[in-house]
């Protein structure tokens, strides 16, 4: 919710700005879906168990996928928290200890929300995300854990792609690597980096929010907009952010333009929530 | 938070203005942290003790009071959606099973922030809320459940000079009464209109939330203004916003009004608040 309130963030969902049919309510009802399944990570449930449940709660609203990616980053974040270890090595101990049954759980979670993802190659699709709870078998015997799905679509290449055997290939240049991915197999690297700045950062919480926003978006391509539009506006958007900094007022007029184009880093705002959760637990008031 | 997400509420926070050092984030940490007291009215927690738990989560953030006059009418009702009777005959019931023990913790409630309340008369101010914990010899010695306290407080006077034996004198013109004890002593009578209103209407609930609100302006002088400005500025504000009826275009009008004139119809918002939250439970979608 703090994060859907940092405003302004270029081309997402803020105070200022709807996206047409997906409004900030709808981000409001989801945040407050998801807590049901964030309490169970809370209570010791397993990151699957509790990420499908989050992801079902959250779905309970009609605007359609609010925060699913969110979700993915603060599910072992929030199991980090209750194990008291919310470091880069508690968090790489709670992914490394997920299994197949984990992954199960997050193709299940699929079903409850449309998720934009990137379309994998057509000859080899058998762990595309959308099959849901389809791709069962094919994680089965593979024995992919969670961790390993992610590991995957870490990858400059998407999961279903990279899990077919001997497929060598260099890395299509072209194709951004998923950035929620990247966090699973990093220790949650940009996350806590984040959440240093907005911690050492002055003023209200929401503008903290966009300026981290700002800072991630200047940093690499967003996942969602490489998806939704392809990795050379993904980079794009990029240099555009960097060349306005930390600056709230260009961000604004950055807003106006994103938004006419249709650009809409929602992978940028995975992390800046996920950020928020880190300087929360870490002593940032509100 | 849909109702602090409700825009334009002229006079409140909403998605387009802050007032001051109380902020947009305030209110979502409040609503947030008020969830833990609201979910033990769920669980059947007496009205007393989940409204001081719910104060108390709400209070963790640095805004100040955001949602106390909010919580005081949605307890019941969350009690009242538990029973599995969220009419205005079962509200009534749960407000009158209230005792002493939900009275003394409604006066604890007072310390974990500070709330805007008119002055009582200097004679006669042993049942002040601002005694907090101090005021509980006074509840005993008179054997005052929450009802009752809100039946003093729903007089043309306030609870401490109605508390004053024999104290008959005709009601003075000049105050105002308590709207959220009226809600108490008559079974949530505008709450539940209002909750209809919201779902008869149609669009956003957001916009939905906004127009309720201009509707319990333009229906009776809000307690807020009242004991923060005085009655005649009130019965003006209650003016002004029948004026206008529900056009969301002038409301944003009367909210840069309202703003430069420092006027803040926090009750009006309570009742917002609670009308959304019956609505939900009778089947408004988000």
């Amino acid at each position: 919710m703090l994060e859907v309130s940092g405003t302004p963030k270029p081309g997402n969902v803020d105070r200022e700005r709807d996206l047409g049919d997906l409004r900030f309510e709808h981000f409001m009802a989801g945040a407050v879906g998801s807590g049901r399944g964030l309490r169970r990570a809370e209570r010791g449930a397993t990151v699957g168990v509790a990420f499908e449940r989050a992801v079902a709660g959250m779905s309970r609203q009609s605007g359609g996928n609010t925060q699913f990616g969110c979700l993915l980053l603060l599910t072992p974040l929030v199991s980090a928290a209750a194990d008291g270890d919310l470091t880069p090595e508690g968090v790489s101990r709670v992914v490394e200890r997920t299994t197949v049954e984990d992954a199960a759980a997050f193709y299940r979670a699929f079903e409850h929300v449309d998720v934009a993802v990137a379309d994998p190659p057509p000859d080899a699709d058998a762990l595309d995300v959308r099959r849901g709870a389809e791709a069962e078998p094919a994680l089965r015997s593979r024995e992919l854990s969670l961790l390993d799905v992610m590991e995957l679509s870490a990858r400059p290449q998407n999961a279903a792609e990279s899990a077919v055997e001997g497929a060598g290939e260099p890395p299509d240049e072209a194709r951004v690597p998923d950035g929620n991915a990247i966090e699973w197999t990093t220790g949650f690297d940009r996350t806590f980096e984040a959440a240093e700045a907005i911690r050492n950062d002055d003023g209200p919480v929401t503008d903290r929010a966009a300026r981290a926003f700002l800072r991630i978006l200047a940093d690499r391509p967003d996942t969602l907009v490489a998806a939704s539009q392809g990795a050379e506006t993904a980079r794009g958007v990029t240099r555009r952010a960097a060349a306005i900094g930390e600056d709230l007022e260009a961000a604004a007029e950055l807003a106006a333009e994103f938004h006419a184009e249709g650009i809409n880093p929602g992978t940028t705002a995975d992390l800046t929530a996920a950020a928020l959760f880190v300087a929360l637990e870490r002593g940032l008031q509100v």
